[in-house]
């Protein structure tokens, strides 16, 4: 569905009418939970009573007390949503009666699709094309249903309904989808919505994004995914509604040891994982690794959007206390610095430490503590308040939260109430109000943590990549050839030409064919000059002897023979063709720009400090192209070896203005030719600041448009 | 107790005799609850009934049914443990009366010590008088008591007792105690004993871990710090101990903002926290940062102590098992590769994935997952074993838990049951077993990882220090001078000489104090040479110009005047000892080898490679001295940029051998003299294998021994 962004699927979540096709009464079968599920949505509510549920079974005339049709076809009405428990096969043919009688919701639950090998796929592409026909709201199929807690609907084969709540949660796992709701009941989550994702043959996350971000019951959007159908719309979605609700997502997979042969520096290092990182970070997606994060991150953004101001730790016990100070600190958190009334009146009030963490100490009773938190929340430099309390004697925790609840319509407050039986009460009253309490400050910490993250993504103003001028026209013709050629733009002298086509700085050169040619190129740019092979065999010159440096004028005649003895002595009777007479460009520092066409996300940029800090540090930056400026910047700014760039020890700043722009260009290239497949500028080097930087060496694989 | 290695302490846990001073009828008092849960460990066992219990007040003949004494000494007998809740001034007197008694083991509860300020500091002082004369064991003060589950002694005053386990725990922080101890009862988590720490007046971390480390009961000893007492006799006992029983700490205050002034490179990056976690690691302890990871790993080492093999990964939904194999990919835990014969049984099986993770798909039922455990359970290659399983409908939860604690015995096995109530019961069973569920399959791979590096450290044999012939005297002659200067020995000369009296080469140098010295002393040497200030006010010489490189015959005399001229413009009338001239010293790599001597710890040496490696990438290593080789290889190994020393791209080797020397001597010279506070190598230029390494330079700070 990606071309339809308007697409209406609240039908899905808010039917009037509802039909289960593979309806059965037979106790254990899916298609005998799912009626009894879906038929307890009928009295849910009393505004609910006029919803129409039908079951579909040629073998019955009633189940429980629902009646039972043939088929869809035989239904009186165009119900707003079918649910399809039938074998695999029957399932186009039930697609088929809905697209015609023009019922448009359709979960399908059937396994036996894609995921079951090639026959199943061939099945699944009849659902896409029958969906395409009609224009069905497709969910799945292989996956367990949705659940929509806010009208009571639950239409999956699970034997738990979670609580209502404000997180909806997808989940491209129906094992997952099943523990988690499994976990949620017991635990006393909520959800808004609740999806299983399945083979997203039609809809996929993107759409139920976009459906949500406009739920009224939905405050944050938490998925975990194994794949994106369509990593730019993903993107693009995504970017737009993280500005007004929190994305969190847990993506497995991160680690395929899918080692595909990579023939640039750049595709040996940025994999999957790395595109998919950077297109959530870009995106504005909380990203989380563990399933502790996922929920711990989504409740807590649920309530809290962010924090203006520094963290407060109120606490009655001190090692508690200084573990959240130890992880704010290390977190990159900041902990508030009181005013000075705060700290008078925290003296008044006879606290072991009136500065941050607020020590009320051990023999405090529940209103000292929750005037010291009081205080603290009235304080204008408090962004959070993390309310740490251990089961002292004097501590009725009653009491103690309701002053959390009190105060945490002033000021976000995390609770860390400690211990298990004596704190259960208020841990289940913060929970109807949607506020989670935590055993491990740590925890606590690393949820606002990931807040501060959010909303620091959100306020960033996106800006339009921009369009240099540049010679299209040029490269178009050099791809041309090479795709005659059948022959990759490699290591060669074309390369130099589509960087200068897209004003990239590179040192004067000429490809030599005869020593004469090598010398009148030299002298044409000047001494020294460096020499080089140029052939596609060849791709690490250096180490067969086939690179010159420092050449002068006495000795361009004598390299020239030696490289090309020595290529010849390595790629036997492989194509040479010719010698690079190239300027020698000193001084500076060395870069790379490198670019990997991810398979979902286009062209993954990097950038990073040369040699060392790349191969031994992974000191690299990546981005999604294209481009803006402030990426470029960004890009340029958060590698560490940044520092070396600014200059230390009194060294000139070096020209990173002119980096910005040779980014820029290079995003824009690889923006316009998409058969390029991975391309590295290595090194570029970057003079002193006002002298500009200079592409030296370059790589591509070429692909076919 | 620092001496006294081998304290008999058994009697506060297992005590045939109790007292409790400050006992009361008064209900919410301390001495009330104290009573009422020590009474109850009167008929706990059927042996224990011998078990006889004293109240002690003045006001009370009966409290509850215990006879009450007014003081200690009317108690008929020595009791072989006293717990004290009287206030703090009365404490010394019952403790003068317990030594007057022969009682030797006292817990005293009371606050109001030095965590109270100065006179309470001076009240402490006065139990550590009176416990040492007469050897007591005093657990406290300021504490919330001890327990020992295995006999049904608690002796605190908080409400809950926890239930038996095999994990001790220690805390240093009361109220954590009683938070922990609370969660405890209610997850039903089990411990052999908890020991309140309090202020560690007399006993202290070290006397339990050594006394735990002997008892049965324990498997595991888990620790809450906020500092140790005698940090190297922590080193040894602890390291001693890890090598049978696993110690699991956590330690809070990482991050104190503790910025003290530090004079070397290595003082201002060497911080308390970098000395504790490099003495955990040597000594072998687990270091964690979290509540969570404190108590997952201990329970996780309770029952496994290494794993010999990879980890095998058995799931019935595919997501969840790729979750865990992110998490084993990223730790850096390994995957177990099958054996043939196992993928042969696998595929017989039909599941749809025979290697690891080895998927049984949604539609199994635990007798398909067991057999799949069974088999993978069998295969040699596999040291461990994660079993996820999501509540889909065909799985019985209660029968697959038997699969699982039959095959446990055979390989470990880590339960990832994921949901809420649906894997309650054999969650619980689990639990009755010490076997810890996990609903996220990443702290289940953070368990293991914790006790794959436990068992890595285990391993690792000790090795002695060497000891170099070195001139000690030399040295002892310029500290005494120096200490009559009240000056510290800085970078002037004299620290070359200290270098040179512990066999660490220097380059070939002299101290002239006029130009024609200058120019005899490079005469000697040869050229160039390089000329610097010799002053103690002059910290940053090449800032000032007051470095002269590259000097050769013709310029020595020059650059005598000139540095001399900046340095008097720079330092107005301070202090100029003369001008060093020094061999020059090319090629090479440089490194830093550095001490900060810790308060705690004592020299924590410091390697690096230098300049942009220690201040950009915060590339270093640490241990604390004395290094034996081992140590000291590690030091250089565990560093990144370690691979620049093995030499890239062609490079010959660096001379790694004599990095080595150098860093045994230094550690040597370190704890030779405690009056080194600080010092710094750096750089020290290391040359190709076979040509040695010399320290250029040198910073110290000396303070008095």
């Amino acid at each position: 569905m990606s071309n339809e962004t308007h697409l209406d699927i609240s039908g899905i979540f808010n039917p009037e009418s509802i039909a289960v096709v593979g309806a059965t009464p037979k106790e254990g079968k899916i298609g005998n939970t799912l009626l009894k599920n879906i038929s307890s949505f009928r009295g849910k509510a009393k505004e609910k009573a006029k919803v129409r549920i039908y079951a579909v079974n040629p073998k019955y005339d009633e189940i429980f007390d629902v009646k039972c049709h043939p088929s869809v076809s035989q239904i009186e009405e165009a119900v707003e949503l079918v649910v399809v428990a039938v074998p695999a096969v029957s399932v186009p043919e039930v697609l088929e009666q809905c697209g015609k009688k023009g019922i448009k919701n359709v979960v399908v639950i059937s396994a036996g699709f894609k995921e079951a090998g090639r026959e199943g796929a061939m099945l699944e592409s009849e659902l896409i094309r029958i969906s395409d026909k009609y224009c069905l709201n497709l969910v799945g199929p292989n996956c367990l249903g949705i659940i929509n807690t806010h009208v009571g609907l639950n239409a999956t084969f699970g034997k738990t309904t979670p609580a209502r709540g404000n997180v909806a949660f997808l989940s491209q796992s129906g094992a997952f989808a099943l523990a988690v709701i499994d976990w949620a009941k017991t635990a006393n989550v909520g959800f808004s919505k609740v999806v299983s994702l399945g083979n997203k043959a039609v809809l996929d996350e993107c759409d139920f994004i976009e459906f949500l971000a406009k739920d009224n019951e939905t405050e944050v959007i938490t998925i975990y995914l194994e794949d994106v159908r369509a990593g730019r719309r993903f993107m693009d979605v995504v970017r737009r509604i993280t500005k007004t609700k929190p994305v969190v997502v847990m993506k497995s997979g991160r680690t395929e040891a899918g080692a595909k042969a990579a023939s640039s520096h750049t595709g040996s290092i940025a994999g999957s994982s790395e595109a998919f990182s950077t297109a959530f970070q870009q995106a504005g997606v909380v990203e989380v690794n563990s399933i502790n994060d996922l929920f711990d991150f989504s409740l807590t953004l649920s309530r809290i959007r962010g924090i203006k101001g520094g963290i407060a730790i109120v606490t009655n016990s001190g090692g508690p206390g200084v573990m959240a100070a130890d992880a704010i600190e290390e977190s990159g958190l900041e902990l508030a610095a009181f005013d000075r009334e705060t700290i008078e009146k925290l003296r008044d009030l006879r606290v072991a430490n009136f500065y941050n963490p607020v020590d009320v100490m051990g023999d405090a009773d529940s209103d000292k503590f929750g005037t010291a938190l009081g205080i603290v929340a009235a304080d204008e430099n408090v962004g959070a308040i993390i309310a740490i309390l251990s089961p002292t004697a004097p501590i009725e925790f009653d009491k103690a939260g309701d002053y959390v609840l009190d105060l945490n319509a002033k000021k976000p407050i995390v609770p860390v109430f400690m211990g298990g039986e004596t704190v259960m009460q208020p841990v289940e009253r913060f929970k109807k109000h949607g506020i989670t309490n935590y055993f491990d400050p740590v925890r606590a910490v690393k949820a606002l943590y990931a807040v501060a993250k959010y909303s620091a993504s959100r306020e960033k103003a996106p800006a339009p990549p921009p369009r240099f001028k540049v010679d299209r026209k040029a490269i178009e013709k050099l791809m041309e050839i090479r795709e005659r050629e059948e022959s990759k733009l490699g290591v060669g002298v074309e390369g130099f030409k589509v960087l200068e086509a897209y004003g990239i700085p590179v040192p004067s050169y000429g490809k030599a064919e005869s020593a004469e040619e090598a010398l009148e190129i030299a002298d044409r740019i000047g001494y020294p000059v460096s020499m080089k092979i140029v052939s596609p065999d060849i791709v690490h010159k250096t180490d067969v002897g086939c690179v010159k440096l420092n050449v002068g004028r006495e000795a361009v005649k004598e390299a020239f023979f030696e490289i090309l003895h020595r290529a010849e002595k390595y790629t036997s009777a492989r194509r040479i063709d010719g010698i690079l007479v190239q300027q020698m460009v000193g001084g500076g520092k060395e870069v790379i720009v490198g670019m990997k066409r991810d398979t979902h996300f286009g062209p993954l940029i990097m950038f990073g400090l040369g040699g060392i800090y790349v191969e031994v540090f992974k000191d690299l930056s990546f981005r999604i192209a294209p481009l803006s400026k402030d990426d470029a910047m960004e890009m340029i700014k958060s590698v560490k070896a940044y520092r070396l760039l600014r200059g230390v020890r009194g060294e000139q700043m070096s020209d990173i203005e002119s980096l910005v722009n040779v980014l820029l260009r290079f995003s824009q290239l690889c923006m316009d030719f998409p058969e390029i497949l991975e391309a590295d500028l290595n090194p570029v080097k970057v003079f002193e600041q006002g002298k500009g930087c200079c592409a030296i060496d370059l790589k591509m694989a070429i692909g076919k448009k």
